[in-house]
């Protein structure tokens, strides 16, 4: 087995979810691509019992290295660096000179912002952040919060214990800073590359997936499959030490041979898919959504660069916005109601022509929990795709919450673009 | 303490970060309302052992109830079901009758979906999906998979554990059949109340909130205070026992008093808070957006009922679009350039005229990594709400990666928009 490391999560906005964590799996990558395999995060609250009790818990996994991510700010609740220290056997002190330095960031910020700030309590605030168990090595801050890499006391055994600040910004910035340190050194030498591949399947069972890797038998020995059926999509990452390539590389035509009419990516995501066919085509594109209301724009504009091919899109929610913005005739939406196909079709018409794009979507349907009808339930939605040599459209009737329909509309018009630009299998 | 249970999170895919988990919060949320309060919640991938060791964990800090959600499906990577049973000491079973209930969902699903499936492949997933530990609850299947309360093995201690699937549509629409099952309820009995109240702050820095509070002294004993800032809000989340309601009163008057200025809410959410006071007013708005590109008209149609009062936006990336379907000038085109202030008023202006909307909102701004000059650097984000009795516009210089410039110039959006409508704190 590779070398693992283990992950706490704190912040009771974290467990409760008022927050979504993205420090835990942002580091599990960044372990992945250092060839350290992760078996645990540990959400934990601001209680310091919690946090002591994912730190015992972690530490007799037997892993090397613990990071924590949050509880280094300046209010009474967070209190990671002084848990970890008494953990470590290493009790915390002033920093004197990393004290002046937090005060002159925390300074230039109230500056900055133009906040009013009482001198006292920033004071207080910024001797906390400077506490620092005795003998850790100290990551310099990038926002006000320093990190801290914390080995066990002299004569103690255990893993090595890193503090980083929980904005995603501050732990992502001091990152290489953090691997780079001694004690951290230490205690990943030794690891093993692991490789990470995926493929993509759309529209195969996950027991039909099942069966084919069973039949397979012992050619993918070495290699560590996992399936996940995400917004429609058949995900199968597949780990493996080098010397496994050979049975990976029997996983892929495997996969080709059962579900070739099925398989549209060995690597790229859908999105990363479609960036690349446009930019090799010099094809720019538009869209006209109603129910998804700009979902599908924004996730076509995620990644840098798409102001190239993206020229914009008109969220209709009103009737009078597809006359008027898109020019879907109101005789159109009056005689098959706007959750049409034919709608579907006249707005993606709409979006090509007033944008000028070469390529046109449009999204129409009911995501409730309202609005539905015996003839067109909750979850009818219209997709349209229309390219300069014709288009694909599709009638779905999905099921979930408003949230869930939005978004797997908003995959399947991702899907039907896939199709058109690049062929392959049908969305 | 009240009434506490553990939650394991299971999938390699969620450990990774390829899919967030929406599990755990909502899971943590559900409980919290049953006066239940969660300690850890711990994400673990598909090796039998790591989940093993954090049943072995949670069931080690004490609590009557463990939640476990995915790993159920029918592949060979979904275990949940067969280590829950041998963890409480329960061998599994093929329930026939479970057996066939799967079987019949799954033909119904292959049909609708019109895939192609091979029945002994199927048959096989249904049979791994059907096996049930020794005593166990079924919980009646949602998708295809059921769910299981499994309580120790007689003449063992240890908490009753609930097996959920991964999907949330399927974990939620299970919930209230499993807090039913007499193991469940068993396991929860005598939990007491706990309240939970949110304070928003948009403007105050946490150290001061710090101070505040530390100064507060003991009349604030007995309330459980967590601070989080969040997308540039401060959120201060408080939970108490019922008689701590006189503390929890203090602790607002002391808010309103020391951060009077910046407080506004003492409960609803910034998008609740717009949603009720479009609702009460009759207005309607409309977006033109650039660097966001229909982030804000996604958000701001995330909630049902929003088609009352959201006509739509234009996400206009191009500046040929921001002429044609929002009507700015290609004058103040070039002479200011299209990240400016006078062209966010335009765009907001155009929106209202071309949707006939109340209320306009212009976004234009440069999200990066690429685009900037040393006059407009990347996170110069331009902001304005236009309304029927004027507007607000806001100049920003945001810092971060292209998705933070783009979640915080929406929420600057959202806040301009509360302010314009409600009044409180400026944005």
């Amino acid at each position: 087995m590779s070398t693992r490391a283990g992950i706490v999560v704190t912040g009771t906005e974290v467990l409760t979810g008022r927050v979504a964590d993205r420090n835990g799996p942002w580091l599990a990558e960044q372990l992945r691509l250092l060839g350290v395999d992760v078996g645990h995060v540990v959400v934990v609250g601001d209680r310091p019992e919690d946090l002591r009790d994912a730190l015992g818990f972690l530490a007799g996994t037997g892993v090397p290295l613990v990071i924590t991510s949050g509880g280094l700010g300046p209010t009474a609740d967070d209190l990671t660096a002084e848990v970890v220290g008494q953990f470590q056997g290493r009790p915390s002190q002033v920093d004197a000179e990393l004290e002046q330095r937090i005060g002159a960031v925390v300074a230039r910020l109230v500056a900055r912002r133009g906040w009013r700030a009482d001198p006292a309590s920033l004071a207080s605030g910024t001797r906390k952040q400077a506490l620092v168990p005795e003998g850790a090595t100290v990551l310099e801050p990038v926002g006000t919060a320093p990190g801290l890499v914390v080995p066990p006391a002299d004569g103690r055994t255990g893993p090595v214990v890193l503090v980083l600040p929980g904005p995603p910004s501050e732990l992502q910035a001091m990152w290489s800073a953090a691997v780079a340190a001694a004690p951290v050194r230490q205690a990943l030498a030794g690891r093993e590359e692991l490789r990470q591949e995926t493929v993509r399947l759309w529209g195969t069972l996950e027991s039909e997936l099942a069966a084919t890797l069973r039949d397979a038998g012992p050619v993918l020995d070495g290699l560590e499959i996992s399936t996940c059926l995400r917004d429609g999509e058949l995900e199968i990452v597949t780990r493996f030490p080098p010397p496994a390539q050979p049975a990976y590389d029997h996983l892929v035509a495997l996969l080709r041979e059962h579900h070739g009419d099925t398989l549209f990516s060995t690597g790229p995501t859908l999105d990363e898919l479609i960036a690349a066919a446009f930019a090799d085509r010099g094809l720019t594109v538009a869209t006209a959504e109603s129910c998804t209301a700009g979902l599908l724009a924004a996730r076509l504009t995620t990644r840098s660069g798409s102001s190239e091919w993206v020229l914009g899109g008109v969220a209709a929610y009103a009737n009078s916005a597809k006359e008027e913005l898109l020019g879907v005739p109101r005789e159109l939406l009056d005689r098959h109601g706007a959750v049409s196909p034919e709608v579907a079709v006249a707005m993606a018409e709409g979006a090509r022509a007033r944008f000028g794009a070469d390529v046109g979507i449009g999204i129409t349907g009911i995501a409730g929990p309202g609005g539905g009808t015996p003839d067109k339930p909750v979850g009818t939605v219209h997709v349209s795709v229309v390219g300069p040599d014709g288009g694909e459209s599709r009638a779905l009737r999905l099921s979930g919450s408003r949230t869930v329909v939005r978004e797997r509309s908003v995959t399947v018009a991702m899907q039907l673009l896939r199709a058109l630009l690049l062929g392959g299998p049908p969305a």
